[in-house]
């Protein structure tokens, strides 16, 4: 998979004043940076060349071939790293923004799976959205969701150490306090195998998908997902695609994230921290050292 | 502006496994409830009826009449509460799901500005996406931008005990630690004006301005908006289109929230807690009491 992509800084300074009690002072602070990504698509259908505008996403720069198709595989626009060509920022048009774009060019006679990017919004004319619809339509579209190992085991000591790594993990990456992170752990020893971060929790989770994916890691079956704050049903469905079993959020889950976490056998686990976590789903191969 | 919606539970109770040091123990939990909500405009054009589906977004139910009102005002699809006739649940369709569907019919006469809707996602053919032009197509639709009011005096006081405020308000509202809230206080006393929750930080912000809109609270001039989490470029929007020209966020800012709220004379403070704030850019008629 080729890459060839403008770079723009994930991180800027900025003079602004801080307060303490009643005490204000000049400071030069460490700020995320936001922008949005144009993440577009092109491939050759009945001998032409097409371009399709896919989304646009609220991102930090930084790793955005990795989001560009970590986005593209968690919607099951495509399906294996084989199907991406080149990831490129545009050269030919105006460059101003440029950094901003990334096109995604497919692989020779491969056509992106457009009908599936609207399936998080299952609808039907008579009934309407429901979550159910939206676990259902998933299901149609995961490549790797059965596949669950059997007998995991992890200890309750690397578990408890999962957050405080993240954590430090995150702070040799960014100084700004204002990032999600999405990081994957080994079973055993719980050793960080790589870490993303972005201002969009979705993004930063696509980020790392879209890592592995280049890298050869999918299925990410004997890894432990932790995401650095809450666990949101659409977390749970791109952790789903990338064939995770165990995720553990530093946060809470919601009532869809359990639901989707139960459908797919995906050990759920939420608010580790300080030695105390909980079980929303444990699943049916995973088993946990040690616990009383 | 009628109402007639079928309402859905937003906190669920589930069991789960607590599990602290090397012990576990059963547990009924409460969880946010989150399922996705699809929004649809009603209206008359050239004296066809006309529905259009505007959005689906993952939510927590409660409040859906306020969140579809304030999505359409705050995306600049209508302008005022004058143009909704009434906001109901579908009734002649299949019941499954309704709850998850909401109508807004515009008053006699009303179109919606539909064109409006992807402004968040400034393209051009030639250029690109850019934040600045995000934040450029925002100045053509807001309407009350230009009206802070002169000398506005905050004392230090008053801001400390926001988060505070906002932190209990939160624990009264739900038990489930897993839940974004926006909330609006008065300048004076800093009293809590109304707050909202929600499992994504912009329905919780769009719940607050879809209250105000209903209420004829509008513009919320004299208002300081406090967010629980970070502040990113799409709630400085969603608080301009409002007329808001204080925001508070217990969180960090993005850098584009930042260019954001300096176009739009906006006080941005960040990281308010234990006694402490940020000030990312200081509105020209806002001043703070007793800070040296």
């Amino acid at each position: 998979m080729k890459t060839n992509l403008l770079s723009s800084k994930s991180v800027k300074q900025i003079e602004i004043i801080k307060v303490k009690e009643s005490n204000s002072f000049p400071y030069t602070d460490d700020i995320s940076v936001e922008e949005p990504l144009e993440i577009r698509v092109s491939y050759s259908a009945e001998g032409k060349k097409e371009s399709k505008n896919i989304s646009v996403t609220m991102r930090t720069p930084g790793n955005d071939a990795e989001l560009a198709a970590g986005f593209l595989f968690t919607e099951g626009i495509i399906s294996n790293r084989e199907q991406i060509k080149e990831i490129y920022s545009p050269q030919e048009e105006c460059s101003r923004n440029s950094e901003n774009i990334v096109i995604v060019e497919l692989t020779e006679g491969i056509v992106p799976k457009l009908m599936k990017a609207d399936r998080n919004f299952y609808t039907t004319s008579s009934c309407g959205v429901c979550g159910k619809g939206s676990i259902e339509s998933i299901r149609t579209v995961s490549t790797f969701h059965n596949h669950t190992k059997e007998n995991t085991e992890v200890s309750l000591e690397t578990l408890y150490r999962l957050s405080e790594k993240l954590q430090s993990f995150q702070n040799n990456f960014s100084a700004t306090g204002g990032i999600h992170a999405s990081g994957i752990f080994d079973l055993v020893e719980g050793n960080l195998l790589a870490l993303r971060e972005d201002v969009g929790r979705h993004n930063a989770l696509d980020k790392l998908i879209g890592h592995a994916l280049s890298a050869g890691m999918l299925p990410l079956h004997d890894t432990i997902l932790v995401l650095s704050g809450r666990a949101s049903f659409e977390l749970i469905q791109k952790a789903a695609m990338a064939g995770i079993s165990i995720v553990a959020a530093i946060g809470a889950p919601s009532s869809l994230a359990i639901d989707l976490a139960k459908e797919f056998d995906i050990t759920l686990l939420g608010f580790l921290r300080d030695n105390r976590f909980n079980i929303y789903h444990s699943g049916s191969h995973f088993k946990i050292e040690n616990l009383l």
